[in-house]
């Protein structure tokens, strides 16, 4: 699937909710969807570990949409090269 | 771009010093981004938001890469309606 193509579903499913919950109460959930990723990768269950991937994907992208961000866009800083070194096998030190 | 796009090319980017590293230590960088989402969003600065939304999904899916998650393949959980009601409007009460 496209990342916009995602964006827009999320959009479609989630919006009317998320404007009205407000950005600082949307990142509350993202929050609490990291927590239950963490959970799913202290076990050794591929598909429970899948899902929390997918869930904190579309918390994290309803917030890009109740702040007006074209996540597709934004991951152009990474098209090219490393945002901090420039090569596309990144040779970063500090990360 | 592709979903499963931006995971090969982050993989190229960032697969040998991600898996040297360890899942939970690639967990602690993807806090730490969230972190950067957090103080953006605290701002006006939305070419910063757009920026940290874009690091954050690149950690998550670094992460992936470390766990042998296929992101493409688990947002389907999401492609035929919310994973909570089933609607493509979400009608979920409790989020």
């Amino acid at each position: 699937m496209e990342i916009a193509d995602f964006q827009k579903l999320i959009e479609q499913m989630y919006s009317a909710k998320d404007r009205a919950r407000g950005s600082p109460r949307t990142f509350l959930w993202l929050i609490e969807e990291i927590g239950e990723l963490a959970s799913a990768l202290a076990t050794d269950n591929k598909a429970d570990k899948a899902g929390e991937f997918a869930d904190v994907f579309a918390w994290l992208v309803t917030l890009a949409n109740v702040e007006g961000v074209d996540l597709n866009q934004a991951v152009e800083k990474y098209a090219h090269g490393c945002p901090g070194c420039g090569k596309m096998v990144c040779t970063c030190t500090e990360k």
